[in-house]
């Protein structure tokens, strides 16, 4: 490969606790393609329309800055939920992004994010090949809720899985600290809007919960509360894993009953919360049974201290790879993981035209669903746990862990 | 000290993430006594009382055992949460206990908990005393409230104070990923109904909430709405680290405003839940900012994949020493901790008439509580910034913690 000019890398999307690996990779790999200068956006394509443009060298000085970023959470860079145009009409911002990069003399351009950020690919590549531009374009996929298709999993949900069944199996245990003197219900509501990815990995807890339900099955809240019942007939600590976007049969989702009516996000998307909150009033109005709710929240995807090593090494070899493909000439790309081999678990990495995977959600296979949408099967644990394997240790400092942040 | 008889230990309340250290110290000791049975209550008193009585060597087998019942969350023993009613008028249930003791030869009774459990070891050595009965009494303390008086600071507290900071550092990096393109405020609600003590170790998060409130003072709405306002000037990233347990000048629980009054539980409690939704709806009604919560929940007592050592190691240093207490003839004591010198941080222990510790809150020092109620001191942070100092490590095993469980 020849290379000529400099590379920048984006944010995008909600963080995960390992897309600072992605970053690591992709600046390892240029360091090591000795590209002259390796920038970083600002706040992703929202920040770079503003020309927020950082020197990555002046923020990630030497080995240990590089090791402080694996372990730091959050977006180093920044992120944004900026959505670009549509070209046709708007081709004064595509003119714009691209003058940019000339100014910079941006050749390689890599963005990291999910469904709506490998769309920011797709287009710039789209103009790119339309005006014969000379610029690469390359995705790496990152979402905790491993929504991305065509890749096998996607880097963020190894380590979000492995938060989630840590925090769940925990609380399965202190919720059992009363034994039979009080009959109990906690509901954990996990992220997923319309994948249940996320509300699966509880089943990777050991100790497992009762129950779990995931938005890809209709939720049928007479059998829940009538299940609820049967179990507590033989065991006084019940857990209940769901997800935030379980349905009715109707469509209607569970937690609008509860708040009448949900608030949209700048993208459209109905804003989901509170099913766990109305699942367990639910409970209190129609059984004797005591219930409560606990929400992850955003600690699934930013807590650090919590992180999967087979997630982070792929989601940095991901960051690797794909600024060595914009080197090697590829665009409109995203790099995709496989699995060649559950056990041992061996995977091997391609890419894959973007146009394929942009804004289209993958689900959990209906099969893997079993006790009549109240669990997963044993082909999902097999898929999901050696995603959640290994660990990368917190550096402790004053008794908390340390990040790298773009201030110091 | 000349040991007769066997041992038993009984862990009561809500659990900590280190209540399990010590029942290790306390076996340990038992062990090193030479004790020949050493029991466990199956449920605390509670189970007691229904001869739910374990023998630990059976649960307990070797070092490796007690390395993972230091890693183990909530109570291994399990928990109670019952009240011995008072003497007079219910003799019948104290001659129960005893003859319970004697028919097991228990010479030796340890009860680890927070202030009712300090209770039940008053009242069982009370009764002792009054009707010349032989047993020895002695009290573990814990709670991760650090409410109870006397001792220095409580073990449990450490680790809570720990899980806190630690997660909250990653809340406050994570909400700052939109930098200048959103601002938004997070509200984190922090366990602890009259005292701030965990509410406090926010400010250990290194890169620090905005406002601390605590529920030693009390909470004015709109001066709280001021203040977001004033901030969200200057900075796109607002984070309040809030107690369930705030009051309006008048008394009024802040979630009973947002719940409409609230349930109690079974010691006439107020149940509180749901102080940061309400803040972050109060700010949604009355600025254009956006704003969530989250609760930590459960997971503040039972996340032991994040212990402090000093805490773990304090905590079984008081169950050994309650042991041997009890051995040397000691009884109605409370273990409890000194603290020598903060920097370098040195400690001793001591045993406590229990009739002073039990039924009386320890609060955060109003001199600690600075800027007009929304923050704490450096000398907050020079007493707890030891208690979270150090780590202990889970074994994990297929990607989760490995505890030690009863079942087993």
């Amino acid at each position: 490969m020849s290379i000529k000019g400099n590379m920048i890398i984006g944010q995008s999307g909600g963080p995960t606790a390992v897309i600072n690996s992605s970053l690591a990779g992709a600046f390892e790999a240029a360091e090591a393609a000795g590209i002259k200068k390796i920038y970083g956006m600002h706040y992703g394509i929202e920040g770079f329309l503003n020309e927020n443009i950082l020197d990555l060298r002046k923020h990630i000085k030497n080995a240990q800055d590089v090791s402080l970023l694996k372990r730091t959470p959050s977006a180093f860079l920044g992120s944004c939920r900026y959505k670009l145009p549509k070209i046709d009409g708007n081709e004064d911002v595509y003119e714009k992004i691209f003058s940019i990069m000339e100014k910079y003399d941006i050749q390689y351009f890599l963005y990291n994010g999910g469904n709506d950020s490998m769309d920011t690919v797709k287009m710039l590549s789209d103009y790119a090949a339309a005006h014969g531009k000379p610029q690469k374009f390359m995705g790496i996929p990152k979402t905790i809720d491993n929504d991305l298709p065509v890749t096998d999993h996607c880097p963020g949900y190894g380590s979000a899985a492995k938060y989630i069944a840590t925090s769940l199996k925990e609380i399965i245990v202190d919720n059992d600290c009363y034994g039979p003197y009080r009959t109990s219900v906690v509901i954990v509501e996990i992220m997923g809007r319309h994948a249940g990815w996320l509300t699966a990995a509880a089943a990777l807890a050991n100790n497992s919960p009762d129950l779990i339900y995931l938005p890809e099955v209709s939720f049928d809240p007479d059998d829940f509360i009538k299940r609820i019942k049967d179990i507590a007939k033989t065991k006084n600590s019940i857990v209940v894993a769901v997800s935030e976007g379980i349905k009715l049969e109707d469509g209607t989702f569970v937690c609008e009953i509860g708040s009448g009516g949900g608030k949209k996000d700048a993208f459209g998307h109905t804003q989901l919360s509170g099913v766990g909150a109305y699942l367990a009033s639910m409970i209190m109005d129609k059984t004797d049974i005591k219930a409560r709710s606990i929400e992850f929240s955003t600690m699934q995807r930013c807590a650090s201290h919590v992180v999967s090593r087979t997630d982070a090494d792929e989601a940095y070899n991901a960051g690797y790879l794909a600024a060595q493909a914009a080197f090697a000439g590829n665009t409109g790309e995203m790099i995709t993981i496989q699995v060649e081999s559950r056990a041992p678990y061996l995977t091997s990495y391609s890419k894959f035209d973007i146009h394929e995977v942009a804004n289209v959600e993958r689900k959990v296979p209906l099969e893997w669903i079993i006790n009549d949408g109240t669990y997963v099967s044993d082909e999902f644990i097999a898929y999901a746990r050696p995603l959640i394997m290994g660990e990368i240790e917190p550096y402790y400092s004053e008794g908390v862990p340390q990040h790298l942040s773009l201030a110091e």
